[in-house]
C-alpha cells in the first residue's frame, strides 16, 4: 500500500521511515524540515538499529502528495484545526496521536468511514531536522472509528510488522484511548507541572500516590462511559513506569521547547466527555486547569 | 508589657519595631541577622510611615532574653521543631504563623494555657539584613488556645492598637485558622506550581476556576471540623485578591529563595484534620501531594 505521512517529526519520521525502508511506498509531508529532507532525507537513530534513508518523498505543499491509500496523520493534536486543508481526498486516515475526541471532531470535515485511530506506545524525539532518535517500544494498537476489525486494519498491521512495528487490532476506539489515558494523563501533566521525569515522579511517595490516584479517576472517567480498565492494567502500567529509564514525556518536550500542548486532547475532552456522562473528577479537572494556565501564551 | 520577638524578619521585624516605636519594651531575638541588627538596629518602610530604630535589643542565644510578658513567635512554621529550645520559660507565647495544628503540636512542649494564634493579614518582606519593607495590610487577629477573650488578650490587643496595628479578637481559634486557610490554601500554594503572581492566578479563567474550587474545599474541611464559613467570605476574598496589587505569596517567596516552604503546616495539616473528620478533600490534596515533591531538598 502506499502512505501518506502528514507530520514527519519523532513519531510520523520513525513509523515512515520503517515503513519505506520494509518496501512501502512512502510520501512525507514536511513543514520546517522540508529543504533538509529533502535533500538529506531522513536518519533513524534507535537500538534496534540506526539506517539512513538518502532519498524520500518530500512534499511542502499537501496539494502536491499523490493519492495514497493510508494516511498517517502524525501531528500534534494541537494543530488538528489545519487537517481539513492538510487531507487528501482519499484514502483511510490514520490519527496517530494522544487524548480523546479527535476522530470525532474530523469526522465533522471528512467521511467517518475513513478514520481509524493508530495509537503509538513510542519513545522517540527528533533531534535535528530529518533526524529521530529512538528510544524505546514503538509498537501501535488500530482502531476503526466506526468499530470493528477491518480487511484494511489487517493490511495496515501487515504493512507495519514487516516493518518490525507489533501492532494490536481493537473493535473499540474508544476503550484503546481510554486505556492509554491511564499513562498519559498523570505522567504528561505532572511531568510538567513538576517539572520532573517519571523517575522522579516514581521515586517521591507524595507523587506516586498522586500518579495512582489521578490513574483511578481516569478508570472512573472510563467507567462512565461504558469502558472496563481492569485494576490489573492499572497496577502494570505503575509497575511498567517503575522499571523504565527516566522518561521525559513529549507534553514536557513540548513545554521545554515552547511549544503549544496537547492539554486538550489528553485532558479537556476526556474531562468534558466524563463530566457530561456524569463522573466527578477534581485530581485530573485540577491538573487540567493547571496546565490551560501554563499552556496561555 | 515586655515583648520578645523569636524571628525577626519580614513579619517579627515590623511587629516587633512597631512596638517598639509605640514605646513598648522588645526584645529580638535574630538568627543570621544579629551582627547587623545589633550594629545597625532596624529599618522599616512602609507607605504607614518609613522609620529606623538605630538601637534595638538584640539576642543570639534565647539564654540571654530576658523574661518577657508575650513571646511573639515569628518564625517560619518549617522552624517550629527548634521552638522547644527557643522559647522561654515564661509569658504568654503567641504564634503569629499560618496553617492549624502548630497551637496544638507545641501544647506537647509547654503549658497550653500560655498559648494563643495570632494570625497577621500583613504584606511584607525582609528586602535586607534588619530591613523590613512593609506593603499592605497589618492587621492582626487574636485566639486563645484555650478559648475565651481573656485580659491579656486584651492588653495584647491595646499595645498593637497603640502601635497602628489594627486587632480583632476571637474566641474560636479554629475558625479564625480555617478562614483564613480560604485564602492561604489556594494562592500560596498554586502560586508556587505555576509559578504565577495572585493577579495571574484571578485573570485566567481556568486557574479562578480552581482557586475558586479550592477555596470551597476549605469551607467543607472547616464544616466537617464544626467551623462554618460563610459563602459571603469566600466572595470577598476573591474579589479582595482581584483588587489587589499583583502580590507574591509567602509561599513562592520562600520557594523563589530556595526556603523550606510551609507544606504541612498550610496543607498537610489541615488535610489530615479534615480527612479524618470524614471530609473529600481531592483539589486540597493534589495541591499538597505536589507541593511535597517541590519541597523536597
Amino acid at each position: 500500500m502506499k502512505y501518506a505521512v502528514i507530520g514527519t517529526g519523532a513519531l510520523g519520521g520513525f513509523y515512515g521511515a520503517r515503513l519505506q525502508r520494509a518496501g512501502c511506498e512512502v510520501h512525507f509531508l514536511l513543514h520546517s524540515d522540508y529543504e533538509h529532507v529533502r535533500t538529506h532525507g531522513l536518519i533513524v537513530e534507535s537500538q534496534e538499529g540506526d539506517f539512513t534513508l538518502p532519498q524520500v518523498n518530500a512534499y511542502r505543499d499537501p496539494r502536491d502528495l499523490p493519492a495514497c491509500d493510508v494516511v498517517l496523520v502524525c501531528l500534534k493534536a494541537t494543530q488538528n484545526h489545519l487537517l481539513p486543508g492538510l487531507l487528501p481526498a482519499s484514502g483511510t486516515v490514520v490519527l496517530m496521536q494522544n487524548g480523546l475526541g479527535a476522530e470525532e471532531e474530523l469526522a465533522r470535515f471528512i467521511a467517518p468511514d475513513r478514520l481509524m485511530a493508530g495509537l503509538a506506545f513510542l519513545c522517540s524525539n527528533k533531534i535535528g531536522p530529518g533526524h529521530i532518535r529512538h528510544l524505546d517500544y514503538g509498537y501501535v494498537r488500530l482502531a476503526e472509528l466506526a468499530g470493528g476489525i477491518t480487511p484494511r486494519m489487517q493490511q495496515i498491521a501487515a504493512d507495519f510488522e514487516r516493518a518490525g512495528i507489533p501492532v494490536t487490532l481493537t473493535d473499540d476506539l474508544a476503550s484503546a484511548r481510554w486505556h492509554k489515558l491511564v499513562w498519559n494523563i498523570p505522567y504528561n501533566g505532572l511531568s510538567v507541572v513538576l517539572n520532573a521525569d517519571t523517575n522522579e515522579l516514581m521515586a517521591h511517595p507524595a507523587t506516586r500516590a498522586l500518579v495512582a490516584a489521578l490513574m483511578q479517576e481516569v478508570v472512573a472517567g472510563a467507567a462512565v462511559c461504558g469502558r472496563h480498565i481492569e485494576q490489573a492494567f492499572v497496577q502494570k502500567m505503575l509497575a511498567d513506569t517503575e522499571k523504565m529509564p527516566p522518561y521525559r514525556t513529549s507534553m514536557k518536550i513540548d513545554s521545554d521547547a515552547g511549544r503549544p500542548m496537547e492539554v486538550e486532547a489528553i485532558y479537556g475532552n476526556p474531562l468534558r466527555i466524563a463530566l457530561a456522562a456524569g463522573a466527578q473528577l477534581p485530581r485530573l479537572e485540577t491538573l487540567f486547569r493547571q496546565l490551560t494556565f501554563l499552556n496561555r501564551q
